[in-house]
């Protein structure tokens, strides 16, 4: 048999992924990078409550996960004074995004978002055989009001917004997301993306309640709770968002060790607070590096800073030099954002060698 | 706003889930199962090796999962003697079920599968739009000569079959299972779900070479590695299969704890050995423990065993009985099986809960 009775759709999406890990980029360079620092994930462990709780719970990972991830959807209800029907936990955003396109759109139908935003997204708005619209970004910046037009002049029922935005790092306040939800059309969905919402200004978060139906708020603990490799995350969003959510979810999905840990990491506030400031130090320290190179850095509200290489050729000689030099960073591909370079705050240990190959790579 | 623009199809699917989890028995009946055998998870721990392992990986959880699943892969082309593009690494069977299903249905496209064979496949099939079309089971066996009937008669181009088969633990021979193969349609897909391969006879596992391109074997580390909460399976497929799965799976959406997990139970072939051992004493304790109480045991090749309760109302009353003894368990909900009650091999602690309970809910 030299094919396959695949559906046409899965005969017709590309082979490519959204992202490549920087193991691949290792096994194809042949070496380890000696910083890590190009996927935004955290420099600064994980609470220590966290590690112990997931130490003592690799014992019990003979029983399944809790399906319906009570415990920990009980304790983030009780944080955001919220009813328990309002949480939905996945494995990770990536998995709740997959989940509100599904549904929310059908083959066909239209998604608005700024063009170069969350690559995921995207992998599964084509996944479903929908279509993303996107609008460029204004000055690094989401272009809210193109957003809104965007919506108007599709008919776009779903919208994705990242706030702070990666990859720039940027941010609105939470009285311009206001407008910008007030100005949607009252059936439009907004998938609002609070990956880095730990990192930002206190007046550039929506407030949680009155709790707006139209939002689907998208939380993680990848970012400041040092997770990432456990895959979880959560959404906050009406209850019936939540038992749509559920017909399509994988139940089983959220690791046990993962359900465990992130529940005592979310007890840990102190280790929230150091890691902030930590991740502040850093954005400090790049932006005076990019000061001293010539590669103005974009205000960040995140925890990862990007340097502004001015032009798309100089931004993609930046970036090889980089990773040749073993600094493992990601850039983004689209217009006007891919003249810039992103780049995680790592340790200090690995700050000094971001700065060490980039001084480097900029005499070249 | 009072309704949402979900997809016709979300509208449409049921608010039930594959399986309700013991913890949400447990909060609505007020009390903790003193025995846990109702989801054939592994009573028999982990291996030393992987557990090591999994609590070294703790620290390093701040990093992504590698989305290629390289190392694990690498390590199962190696055990199976096959190239590595043939191993697809998924968050469990449950997960790579969701990827062949979306891979190769269309909406109102039939899939055939014996009635009452795993739910979560069938969910999937529901959610993705497509049909299943249920083969009864013949005296608690998949029955092969109606499944490929079936298959030709609705023109179905995939049929799922776990062999050894939940929810009974019946099992066919191999050659028997080539013999299906070989009265397959050519462009008909087969899954062959063999979750519980380790805990049966040899004559019963389809050889691994030459690989049959129209097999997509489905395989777990739930089951005898004793990593259910781990969240991680694989698939043995042709590499075009594989590719497929790429274009539509989540890529980090296996932790990073259990694909180190995994690895180093992989392996560990002793510790394997020594829970089959356990299995199998386990298994003839309930296969005596029927005996005694006029339950016949169906023959079983996985870790749990069925006992035919002679009705469904019986099998039902036996089945309360037991949830209310603190013995958690499950039962098949469509003829002819729905008379069985289907109890996991515990601990010997937990048999012996379960033999008490048993016993005094016959004796009623």
């Amino acid at each position: 048999m030299t094919s396959f009775p695949f559906t046409p759709l899965v005969q017709s999406l590309p082979a490519t992924i959204p992202f490549i890990g920087p193991e691949t980029l290792e096994r194809s360079i042949g070496r380890v990078f000696e910083a890590r620092v190009g996927a935004n994930e955290s420099a600064f462990g994980i609470s220590p409550r966290a590690r112990g709780a997931m130490v003592d719970a690799v014992a019990g990972v003979g029983w399944y996960n809790d399906p319906e991830n009570y415990d920990l959807r009980m304790a983030l209800a009780q944080l955001y004074n919220l009813p328990v029907d309002h949480i939905s936990v996945g494995a990770g955003i990536d998995d709740l995004l997959g989940s509100a396109v599904r549904a929310f759109l059908e083959p066909g139908q239209v998604t608005v978002a700024s063009a170069g935003s969350y690559p995921t997204y995207h992998y599964h708005v084509a996944g479903f055989d929908a279509v993303s619209h996107g609008v460029p970004y204004h000055k690094n910046r989401n272009a809210l009001e193109g957003l809104v037009d965007a919506v108007h002049k599709t008919g776009s029922h779903l919208v994705y917004l990242a706030n702070p935005d990666n990859p720039t790092g940027t941010w609105h306040t939470a009285a311009a997301l206001q407008a910008f939800l007030d100005a949607l059309p009252t059936d439009c969905i907004c998938i609002l993306d609070e990956a880095y919402f730990e990192f930002a200004p206190g007046d550039s978060i929506l407030p949680m309640r009155p709790h707006d139906p139209r939002v689907i708020r998208m939380r993680t603990f990848s970012k400041a709770h040092g997770m990432a490799g456990a895959r979880i995350g959560y959404a906050i969003a009406h209850p019936e968002i939540v038992s749509a959510f559920d017909k399509v979810r994988l139940h089983f999905n959220v690791n046990r060790i993962a359900q465990i840990g992130a529940l005592a990491s979310l007890g840990d506030e102190a280790f929230i607070r150091f890691v902030v400031r930590e991740v502040d130090k850093g954005r400090a320290e790049y932006a005076q590096l990019g000061r001293e190179l010539g590669l103005p850095t974009v205000p960040s509200a995140t925890n990862f800073v990007a340097f502004d290489c001015e032009t798309s050729e100089r931004a993609q000689k930046i970036l090889e030099g980089l990773i040749a030099g073993g600094v493992f960073v990601r850039k983004p591909a689209v217009p006007p954002l891919n003249r810039l370079v992103r780049i995680t705050v790592g340790s200090s240990k690995e700050r000094a060698v971001v700065a060490e190959v980039l001084r480097a790579v900029c005499r070249q």
